[in-house]
């Protein structure tokens, strides 16, 4: 029989994930969930692609910035932008993700989507992390493709819910996770419909519409898919919320965070990792019932390669 | 062979849905459309179900003061909300809209959402239309639901559009018209992640979040779903924007209105009717490339019944 999970090593957390799936699939039995009711969540920058030494989109962002800088004086007075436009990486791991991403989300105002997600397809072929020289798309593990489908395959229905941009990552969620655009849930920018000389299309605003992080998550996936997930998948605080949120329901329920202890592999990081910190989930997850993910234990490969 | 459509008449109209339907779906086909990208949106009021005299929301609030009253003294100062409390229809019909809609939306915060969409449910079963003694829930459109198969049958994925609250339409979207919650895109309170004794959910709050009318369907569309529909269908000015946002896109694109010229089965209105007024997209609907349908000419039966 193929092992559709086989880059996860026998353990803890595979047998806690199959013998969930068992469970909420097994019609008849006391945990059953119907197909339509198997909502699974997954974060995205750290749970499902690298996040290290800063998210991706912080470097689409400052290529950005370094390619057309920004016409908006408000925005430069912003430290983050500053930061950007210095190329002070150092300068930008010391501040919060909120910090760094909500000037950051602002810096395409005036755009339509339609050329903003252009730009980042664009961008996102060449670009490379400068830690680990992988180009970014490289970057998304391949034990959580494998999750993904083994998921759908039992009959879930796979959705991200991120702090990070929902244009930016339905450029790439279809092709790296088999996630379509509508099942993606992210921070946005107020966007107005505008009827212009070429066409009818949709503008980016330099208002912030939604911080998707901590309990923005939650009130996100209520307005955007309606019903409590019975699986959730973080890896920082952030997703904390919605990880309690997932587990508070009633039945079977899954909450999963993933461990960054894998200098070897990928990268160690988590409880000072300003951008994105890992502390009370790790400190008191057995209590809120989580189970933690080894990368460095449970996963015999991070990128498959 | 079995017509899918058996509730549409011979006509332009119907010809026009199963000419596109065929051309999208026919591999290797000049107007072929992979099925991830067959979005199907349809607004709700008047598309879906009957709206008239007034939107059935409208009578649940109306219903839900009456029973709880509310405690806000900011509400009680809206016209809408006043004309509701004293049972005043006539005063509620001359009313836009937005008017009516707007603090109808916050009655309900302090509510959890699950309490919310209980209610909804408790009250859909034995509430009744006054001007055509039909039950809410037997008020939604036979010829539209036999649509939204055939569609789906088709390989495109279908979406509520609705300037209704999103929570209350998917309180019945799945079962009417077999869309789950997470496609129905509607207007919406801010809502907020709640850790109370009895666990943890989502509260309604007093703020509107989006009101989900002409241009903010656009928005909405964007938001939610991150592509162009190929095919729109709505009932009023309310729906132009998203209509004619889908039909300037490239490629084969429908867009689709119908008109309420039935009193015998149904009602008639157009222009006059405040609530949701069909004025512009009835007298400019050809130009933009609308496709008119006739609820008197184009459908065998309303309701099926």
């Amino acid at each position: 029989m193929v092992d559709a999970l086989s880059s996860w090593n026998d353990g803890a957390a595979k047998a806690a994930i199959t013998g969930f799936v068992a469970r909420v699939a097994r019609e008849g039995g006391p945990d059953y969930v119907p197909p339509a009711e198997r909502i699974a969540v997954f974060d995205n920058d750290g749970t499902l692609w690298c996040e290290y030494p800063m998210q991706v989109q912080v470097f689409f962002v400052l290529d950005e910035l370094r390619r057309m800088g920004t016409a908006d004086p408000a925005l430069l007075e912003k430290p983050a932008v500053k930061a950007m436009l210095a190329g002070d990486l150092q300068a930008l791991a010391g501040m919060s993700k909120q910090e760094v991403f909500e000037p950051a989300f602002m810096v395409h105002a005036g755009m339509t989507v339609a050329q903003f997600k252009a730009s980042v397809a664009a961008w996102i072929e060449g670009a490379r992390n400068p830690k680990s020289g992988r180009g970014f798309a490289a970057g998304a593990y391949r034990p959580q493709r494998e999750l993904l489908d083994y998921l759908r395959a039992n009959g879930f229905k796979t959705f991200i819910v991120t702090g990070g941009g929902i244009e930016f990552v339905r450029v790439v969620s279809e092709r790296l996770y088999g996630i379509p655009p509508e099942q993606v849930v992210g921070s946005s920018t107020k966007n107005r419909f505008e009827v212009t000389a070429d066409g009818i299309e949709v503008l980016k605003l330099p208002q912030l519409g939604s911080f998707d992080d901590r309990e923005e998550k939650v009130a996100n996936i209520e307005l955007h898919i309606g019903r409590r997930p019975i699986l959730a998948f973080g890896n920082s605080d952030g997703d904390l919320a919605m990880l309690r949120y997932t587990l508070a329901g009633p039945g079977a329920r899954l909450g999963l965070v993933l461990h960054h202890d894998d200098a070897a592999r990928e990268f160690a990081y988590d409880r000072d990792f300003r951008l994105s910190p890992l502390r009370e989930a790790l400190d008191e997850g057995a209590g809120y019932g989580l189970t933690r993910v080894s990368m460095k234990d449970d996963w015999t490969t991070v990128f498959g390669d």
